[in-house]
């Protein structure tokens, strides 16, 4: 069986939305999320705020993300013609640990906790297929490597790309 | 660099030590170490007590453990020669992931973030050498591939062994 491995933020989870969420909770100002294309991850909100410095440290920013549409019909069905892990480099958020094991328990409950891996680099994993919505952690994979679409990423050239969980499920099903 | 994986529990960290002082403030009997040898992780205890389905479900358990002898004055030289990362199979046990991460940055400063990994299955990492008790995590490593004396290990002939960090630091630096 061949080892694919998945990320969680902005993969199977919508990162991009809780921080717009948490932006407009905290702001009163709803960005829309094409407005935040071709800009690196957590710019290109009003007022130049480093969301990225600040709401991933909040409690339940992370236990409350919606999945992806799709990531868990087609991660179901990837779990059985592959070996699987989720690969989500976590550790620069302590209290996020225990929030994203929880998440996966909650929506990925066909994932064992063998299959789950938090780290602070990715260059040590290996495996056959990655895909990751981050450059940086695609460079050090040693296997195939694939983008998966996030406003921050629409500018990058270097992998192929895979737009959603249906472009997901057509490659790899 | 070489990539060296080192393990946490009953290497770095003297998890055995934990178990013989959490049965002894449980059950009032201080268990001689030496009592363990050559029987698998948690199995020796009196009572037949399943120390391994208790303990590391406890909170402090993971926090409080002590460094083994000399892991750390070695570990600190072994990371200016070394890519060095402290994997741990630490998902089984999800309260274990923020103390773990907290216990590192009191006892292990130099370590970074990014050297750190918890995961289920250590199938997924890889690297130049591993160090680790358990003979299951070295099995599916690539790399060259050393056991760390521990008593459940002691009838385990399989891999080079390493007794203490002494020797630790006599193969590797």
């Amino acid at each position: 069986m061949k080892r694919l491995i998945v990320d969680m933020d902005d993969v199977i989870a919508d990162a991009t939305g809780q921080f717009i969420q948490f932006y407009e909770k905290e702001f009163g100002v709803r960005v829309a999320r094409e407005s935040l294309n071709h800009q690196d991850e957590g710019l290109g909100f009003p007022g130049h705020h480093d969301v990225i410095q600040q709401f991933p440290f909040r409690e339940t920013f992370f236990r409350t993300m919606t999945p992806h549409e799709g990531s868990q019909e087609v991660l179901e069905r990837l779990n059985k013609e592959y070996q699987l892990f989720v690969v989500s480099a976590a550790m620069e958020f302590p209290q996020s640990l225990f929030e994203k094991l929880k998440w996966l328990e909650e929506h990925f409950k066909f994932l064992h906790w063998k299959q789950i891996v938090f780290c602070g680099s990715k260059a040590v994993v290996h495996g056959d297929y990655m895909i990751d919505d981050l450059a940086y952690n695609l460079d050090t994979f040693n296997g195939e490597k694939y983008i998966f679409s996030a406003p921050h990423n629409l500018h990058i050239h270097t992998y192929p790309r895979l737009n959603n969980w249906k472009e997901v499920g057509e490659r790899f099903l």
